[in-house]
């Protein structure tokens, strides 16, 4: 850190009247970014140090205003537990913390400021630290793979789990009303896992659990039509633990009805399946990836010594190598350990991180000796639902009921705040005799314009179909096609910068034509009413749109001698 | 009911090889659209009546896949009980009827069938009836109060209750942010909530509750500084209750910080104060309107006789007037009653009028005598939150602590399913301990393209903030203001048509102007990453904002002699 000949920081910064940080003696300011573990527990820590001295002030910034309980956030599909519980508000564990609830924007290292992104009013806000902690983890990162940013659903945080939960709701609600069409019934029952790592199996367990229980309710539909299905790229699951546990936890998710896919990889997806590498396709309305992920786009940006895997290089002591005022904790980081090992990704590392960060800060503002972080893990856990487990803790495998129970045990007490630790328990306890709940809490879920991928052979719409979207070609081809008595004819080929779908828009009417894509084609898809809207209010396109539409439709009139609208 | 010699219904309609109801001998079919109180008891009741003999099938049309216990609605804010104890999934409380989640999208009287909107795929679905139960309740209405639509919260269905409850959260957050800014602080620590009836007064009553419980956990926020505003048109809340109790309520919310605004009428809204009838103006960002309320529109839509307000008028049999297969029950109907008083909208009237609808349609079907509908009501029955609550029971005036505890148990009891019974008693005991949750639910806020209302003198955005939407005018005007030295230059009037903000898009800076409005004025907001994907894509609309951006920095440097962007 820079400091002047008395200690003090040099630059206490021009950010403070925009702060109200008015006092006199400037206090250092640590500026934690990100509310997970890693970042949690070091405000924990750096709160215990405070007692009695406040010769710091602490600022946490994260995107909820929660903390997320990551082992038990599977629960939330089946609504085990309450859609709250596994989540706990950063003030309440936080007391001391400044909490600053918003997106960041960027960072300056030079000038050592946070920026984060505005709220009601349209104004960034600038906070100004001495000591930087990043622990902003990782980010779900589809790039690369087709179709995956727009149809598969990531499970990261609370609102991904809640959509989740949703999402198949919906699905076995539209699959008991179209149950005179296969083709969809079949996507619609269809549950896709990528990923068969502890995050991925323990999405898959809870979801086949939560989908065979609920399916009960449903007249309509047979529990043989319910595939769910778990992907992974290696020759067997759970590659963070031994094998004679993974090859346990295959035969009871194999029981219960999960179908693994070993050695398989996804490779792209579209609104109705999964595509595996080879080219297989999977039928299916619901995709889950629990992989790949990297760093916060954020750490991207800055312009600090990283692995290449992107993580941030942190020294034994937890600082950004080099760098005397950053810090980097958590999943983010890549820590220079003594034997060279990794430090692998989970809560037990991350929360031993924060405590020698936060020792390590106070060193360089207090003085005095750094540590080293050095921690060798306890063990690893993962639930199967449905009271089984798989555990190895010092190194002892244990597997079935035991293992669940100590899961439920262990995760329980380390819950944050007793508060939540007693919803949970009494929780678990409702749900030993109340069946699982289906309700859907549909929100907000008003579709704009959206991005869609299509593979090859797929209909975007068909013939018939009511008009309710317009699209936008931004890469690939589609053919236009129209059923003329017995067979098909092509009206055209469309390809990147064309519009298609405005005819029933301006119209009002269904297709009189189906679209097919022809090559791997990425779409901007408008609803009718967003696009009606605008239309009607910016002259220059509702003329564009009409121009197309005259020429499509005098087209159409030519090419197939029919005058149908 | 229209039937042939063997008292079969004539027509079993060509919708059956759409339903799959493939049964050689045609059972009747009730369809029922609404899931509230009217729709599920009138279910309940055929159900009861379906046992041993299976002579007719029920279909029942609901939005949403769960029955809104609406007592417990205002619950949901404070988190109370869990978020979705106040629901019960359809399924569970109708196990024989058939559920479909859907909007219903039309109802043709003379094909007796009725069309739902499309789900996952672009196609309607169409449901033939031989009966039809119109049970869809009222629906907030907001026309012909400006701004109202776009800026104020109804409050009818659970996720009207989860969006205030994040919202009230999120002002919480961002006052605590915007700490420098008192006028937006102002607005963010005000509340308002509009209608002063049973369910405006226990909005009110939570809202109060949760707000100053939870303001606790923001070291930056003052009590002092919270508002919570009732507004009431008539010269006492509660015209429902007896004056002594409707006083009681007012001593009890005044103590506990509730201002109580009597004879004062909302008129109009923007994005940040609720306007009242003679001009006032009260600076929020959170207005919940609990008034007016109208019936569904699908309701609007059908030419069967209506009452000066909209609602069906059924016979005292519940059929509506002179129609034999369509009957209306619950808040959309005005029942003609014996002494012809009017019905209350309230659930333990619904309640009662399912069972005689349901009765008489078996009578149109079994044949056998109708009954007529005669009932007067047990009382009501209001919480004020915090232990008390008013009530009036066979003509007795309860108020204060008893009247609570009759609230809780009255209303426990009367919760279908003794496991939601159980969940809700039991979160009721951990609240007795626990503080308030605040965890904010934010999923799927991708605010997209929106209306916003705007009154003279309100900026749209001012000088120095960030370009982050670009606005269209649909009626009204507004003036383009820059700061000059000591002054400000208007350099544009502009008016319906016209579009502002498209600079900072264009150029990716700053609002180089401010707008301010000058006659009530209503805007389409597009935000800059929708618009810039749009542009992106169709060439005439990047080309007409390219030379309408050109044409005003022309126009700007012209009249202001200044050269910046």
């Amino acid at each position: 850190m820079v400091r002047d000949p008395d200690g003090q920081p040099c630059e206490s910064s021009g950010a403070d009247e925009r702060n109200e940080m008015t006092d006199i003696a400037k206090k250092p300011r640590i500026v934690i970014l990100g509310g997970g573990f890693a970042g949690v527990y070091t405000a924990l820590a750096l709160e215990k140090a405070q007692k009695g001295r406040e010769d710091f002030e602490v600022v946490l910034v994260n995107k909820e205003n929660y903390f997320v309980f990551q082992p038990m956030l599977p629960e939330v599909i089946s609504g085990t537990i309450g859609l709250t519980d596994v989540v706990s508000p950063l003030r309440r564990l936080l007391k001391k913390t400044d909490i600053h609830i918003r997106e960041v924007e960027s960072v300056d290292l030079e000038k050592r400021e946070v920026t984060t992104s505005p709220g009601f009013k349209p104004h960034s806000h600038v906070i100004a630290y001495d000591h930087l902690v990043l622990a902003m983890g990782t980010v779900t990162d589809f790039r690369g793979l087709p179709g995956l940013p727009e149809h598969a659903m990531p499970f990261k945080n609370l609102g991904d789990a809640l959509e989740l939960r949703n999402h198949v709701i919906r699905a076995l609600e539209e699959a008991s009303i179209e149950h005179h069409d296969p083709e969809l019934r079949r996507q619609l029952l269809t549950f896709v896992v990528a990923g068969g790592g502890f995050s991925g199996v323990e999405v898959a367990a809870e979801l086949n659990d939560f989908v065979r229980g609920v399916a009960r309710s449903y007249p309509r539909l047979h529990p043989a039509e319910i595939r769910v299905i778990l992907l992974h790229a290696l020759d067997r699951i759970l590659p963070e633990v031994d094998e004679s546990l993974a090859l346990f936890a295959q035969k009871i998710l194999r029981k219960r009805g999960v179908e693994i896919r070993l050695g398989t990889r996804l490779q792209s997806a579209t609104g109705n399946a999964a595509i595996l590498a080879g080219g297989e396709s999977i039928p299916t309305r619901t995709l889950v990836s629990t992989v790949p992920s990297s760093p916060h786009p954020l750490i991207e940006a800055l312009a600090l010594p990283k692995a290449k895997n992107g993580r941030l290089l942190s020294d034994g002591h937890l600082q950004v190598q080099g760098v005397t005022t950053v810090w980097a904790v958590g999943d983010c980081a890549k820590i220079a350990t003594a034997d060279g090992t990794g430090v692998p990704p989970t809560a037990q590392h991350a929360t031993r991180q924060a405590v020698v960060a936060a020792h390590n800060i106070l060193a360089a503002i207090r003085g005095g000796e750094k540590r080293v972080f050095d921690f060798k893990g306890l063990g690893k856990m993962g639930s199967l639902g449905h009271r089984s487990a798989v555990a190895e803790i010092f190194g002892v495998k244990i597997s079935g009921f035991i293992a669940w129970w100590m899961w439920r045990t262990i995760y329980l007490m380390k819950m944050p705040g007793w508060g939540r630790r007693l919803k949970v328990a009494s929780a678990w306890t409702l749900d030993l005799i109340l069946p699982p709940d289906l309700v859907e809490l549909r929100f907000g879920r008003s579709q704009g314009m959206s991005q869609e991928h299509y593979e090859p052979g797929q209909d975007v719409f068909r013939q018939g179909d009511l008009g309710d979207r317009l699209y936008i070609i931004l890469s690939g081809t589609a053919e236009v096609r129209r059923a003329n008595g017995n067979g098909e004819t092509i009206l055209a080929r469309l390809g990147p910068g064309q519009t298609f779908g405005e005819m029933a828009l301006v119209n009002m009417a269904t297709r009189n034509a189906s679209v097919r894509c022809t090559a791997p084609m990425d779409v901007l898809s408008l609803p009718k009413k967003d696009f009606a809207v605008l239309a009607a209010n910016i002259p220059d396109l509702r003329k564009s749109f009409e121009r197309l539409a005259s020429e499509r439709a005098e087209q159409q009139h030519l090419s197939s001698g029919a005058a149908s609208a």
